[in-house]
């Protein structure tokens, strides 16, 4: 019988692999990740940034946005997602937004900071207040920021995510 | 002469409209984005997550994306992004993967969480350590998972992003 952490190993070796191979291939950057429910390959995913012109197109997002075309939904309720490195905050937070139950992956953020992919710096900005960010953020709160909200709540029969 | 300031109103205003319309018009949630480049308006976005399929389809990533079409660029450098709201850890790390120059924001995260949209908790997971987060984590360290970074390193010729 195959254990889950046998399995677990099956599956994160193919998301390595597929990090490799888009390396190799001159797909995109070194990482790779797969989707699966039930035990079952439901989609992978590779960095395609450069490829695509979309920075947000990291393994991780790929992959869920491959997952979700072919379950047709937006919840990846059930499933688990294999990446050959450790999620940057993007990613994670893509990953919540999914509803994705379980995380697995291989190297850590300080082996991808030591190839050259630095992401801890949005790591520490994300903790930093607005005006000690490098991004140079304006909070505008006098403006009508709340009337989206005031629509959506008074809007009927809405698609909730 | 439009000052800076009055500029910038200008275009969070359109953010907001955009953020309105898409709820009112059945497109999705309640936010809007513009991404201006020389006071040009490059492009827009809005939250399509649900008519997408796509649970990174946020109006941010959106904006980035069809600016980035246009552009055909992965970075955005001397590009500032106007939103609705504040963004979440999701799409601000796919600003600062863009290289966004400036973020200019109306409603905050707190009247997101008060209006059914709470990304705060994704603020406090990525803070936490693995095993204290609710999605259930696993870093296979004894995995190979340097091979990546290693043939990167050792490709030619590569785009790097």
């Amino acid at each position: 019988m195959i254990t889950q952490e046998n399995q677990d190993k099956i599956f994160l070796k193919q998301a390595i692999a597929l990090a490799v191979e888009n390396v190799k291939t001159k797909q995109g950057g070194p990482f790779g990740a797969i989707i699966v429910k039930d035990n079952q390959v439901i989609a992978t995913g590779t960095n395609i940034v450069t490829q695509s012109n979309d920075p947000s197109a990291h393994a991780e997002i790929s992959a869920i946005r491959n997952a979700c075309k072919k379950l047709n939904t937006f919840h990846l309720e059930d499933c688990t997602l294999y990446s050959s490195c450790e999620p940057c905050p993007m990613c994670l937070g893509a990953i919540y937004w999914a509803h994705i139950k379980r995380l697995i992956f291989a190297a850590d953020k300080t082996q991808a900071a030591e190839a050259g992919f630095d992401d801890s710096f949005i790591y520490k900005e994300i903790e930093l207040p607005y005006n000690k960010r490098k991004i140079d953020t304006l909070h505008c709160h006098e403006m009508e920021g709340n009337a989206p909200f005031e629509a959506w709540i008074a809007s009927e029969n809405k698609i909730t995510y």
